[in-house]
């Protein structure tokens, strides 16, 4: 087997992917940092009971587990970074007021979630710690598309959801375990026909889940689930949330599905996610957590969202050559003062080795620096050289 | 145990000192860009063969291992990144010209190499490859101190080393293997005491040695060597090498140590290690090791350094308080439009919660938004609220 073969769903990010990768993480960890969001940068490898708090099993599958040398207790690689931002805020920060915290980071997968995922998705994300209100969600969501926007992913759209709705109606039925986990199986396929056949919902129950497979669409499915739905204080509660989350952001970017039962074990609250052109799946996913503090001693309102800047990079085209000017190597004082110049300017400045005057660019080289009878000068190349 | 408690020598990093991490990381990648450097990302886990590929014992020990659940085979989680930008070099650009490449991102160890490091070092760092000659040590050193300028650490010093002087020194012995190594060893220990009675050099050799331990100092030195060590060309060519990189650095910032034979087994010319002030050990170290790349198919001229982020960065200040904006939560329009210019010149507006307008400060507000009779207004705060 050579050497330099990887093992599957795992790759090298090479000079034009990671330099699009880059500027995203830049782009957008400064559009955070202008929200008031502060970095963070948890460890890649903690003891298992801390990654896994609260998380659930999936999780666990997913994580790469080791022993640790020192301690002899089991390690994981993380498989996420929200839980370890949970745990910062409730133990290490312990702030009385709003903390907004943002992560950008590798983590490790023991499997792929797809046919074409990698092992090791670059997450990056934003949390807000400390308000249960509705303004949490609203400056996420804001955020979330902004993200969006920046990076110049085209046709982008926001998909609104709501777990209170499907736990309210799961209460009502009385239903709790592995009966609510089959129901909630059924929507999330919206397989109606399993919804009719279930003998652990009674009539009332069936017609309701049945109704809620049907309710996405536009923003006024939100006005026709209060009608459509039984009257219940939790839901008339989700629904009133939905509508000013809703009315907040761009129209013709929000469409809702309240038979979306995405992270229902997670999630408590509103959840999300942004769609766009060229990728089948969310390429963004967020909502309200606002229990998983819990287990570090601090359950506080919580929401936020996580991307994979792997993913996204793929969607967006191969960036313009970069311009770079080509220096001869001297020992000449002024032109080392030049070329210093140059770069403290931000231009790309790559000075030629001797022998290799001629070996094909890597930059697209449109000026050189020649010597002039005084001293240097940068001068436009009349056919830029290299790629 | 709480579920909080992390492993030894691991750590996060919050929001302060993550902050002086990104910025040292951004403006040292946008250093080696200025200079042609090309950003590579490759991944946390390899192939164990492929990480470990001739790199020697310290660095497989070092490594945690384990299971691929998709091919069976072992994986290494990197505890160095340099091995994959040789085989990113050998193998997937294998470019025929100069090939100037970049790299930011953790490593992991199984043990920490001392009493206080982190087992997840922050490795950033450049290599050049393609270029046999003396102007890519230039531009490395070069660059090496660029990067320590720009951080801001104070008291910064380069000390130049040649791990040719060393080998031609035991080829002129006849000495390989264990005794060879032994030599290294009390040489690295500057133990003249162990030179004098080794029984395994003879008279001359044990004066060479002995030579060696004391050739340490200004770029005096260089020259000093040349009269003290036997005439032999390799060490000719070593001197003249060193003779010709030190000129081309600042005089006041060299220092020489012909006795320090760091990465002996791994390097194969000039190397360099990089001081500066409240630091014990080398903040900064590289230099050339041509052979790494035959294990991918592809020898070729490398030279390069690296350094540890969350080190360089407990040598730095905390950084001055930034300053932000406050605004009041509202769905006014205006307000929104103002709040977007604000964010998009590069401030920090924070909006209130309704319910914590009191909530003490994490940022520095030293600006409030207001409403006046006709539109909103940022006014400068006579006492600035918040840390």
């Amino acid at each position: 087997m050579p050497k330099w073969l990887l093992p599957e769903h795992i790759s090298d990010l090479l000079p034009a992917d990671a330099r699009i990768l880059e500027e995203l993480r830049r782009s957008l960890l400064d559009l955070f940092r202008g929200y008031g969001y502060e970095l963070v940068m948890p460890p890649m490898l903690e003891y298992i009971e801390s990654l896994l708090t609260g998380t659930g099993s999936d999780l666990d599958l997913r994580t790469l587990k080791l022993v640790d040398q020192l301690s002899g207790r089991t390690m994981g690689l993380r498989a996420d970074i929200t839980p370890q931002v949970t745990r910062i805020d409730a133990h290490l920060l312990n702030r009385s007021g709003i903390a907004r915290l943002c992560y950008c980071g590798s983590v490790l997968h023991a499997r792929p979630r797809g046919l074409h995922a990698s092992r090791e998705p670059i997450l990056i994300g934003a949390e807000i710690y400390g308000h249960a209100g509705i303004e949490a969600d609203i400056e996420i969501c804001e955020m979330a598309l902004g993200a969006l926007a920046l990076s110049g992913a085209g046709q982008v759209r926001i998909d609104l959801s709501h777990v209170g709705i499907a736990r309210a109606l799961l209460g009502r039925a009385g239903l709790a375990g592995d009966g609510a986990a089959d129901v909630i199986a059924a929507v999330k396929r919206k397989d109606i026909a399993a919804i009719r056949a279930s003998d652990t919902l009674d009539a009332e129950a069936r017609a309701a889940f049945e109704v809620l497979c049907g309710l996405y669409g536009d923003a006024s499915v939100v006005e026709r689930a209060r009608s459509a739905l039984p009257a219940d204080p939790a839901i008339t509660q989700a629904l009133d949330d939905l509508a000013r989350l809703a009315a907040s952001l761009p129209a013709a970017r929000v469409t809702v599905d309240l038979a979306d039962p995405h992270g229902f074990q997670y999630h408590t609250g509103i959840t999300f996610a942004v769609y766009c052109a060229d990728w089948p799946a969310a390429i963004l996913r967020g909502g309200r957590y606002d229990e998983v503090g819990r287990a570090f001693g601090r359950a506080r309102p919580a929401t936020g969202f996580s991307l994979d800047l792997r993913e996204l990079a793929t969607l967006l085209p191969d960036p313009a050559p970069r311009l770079a000017i080509r220096a001869p190597w001297s020992d000449d004082a002024a032109l080392h003062a030049l070329v210093r110049r140059l770069r403290a300017e931000g231009e790309i400045v790559i000075q030629d080795f001797p022998g290799h005057e001629h070996d094909p660019d890597e930059f697209s080289c449109d000026r050189n620096i020649v010597r002039t009878a005084e001293s240097w000068l940068v001068q436009a190349l009349d056919e830029p050289r290299g790629a």
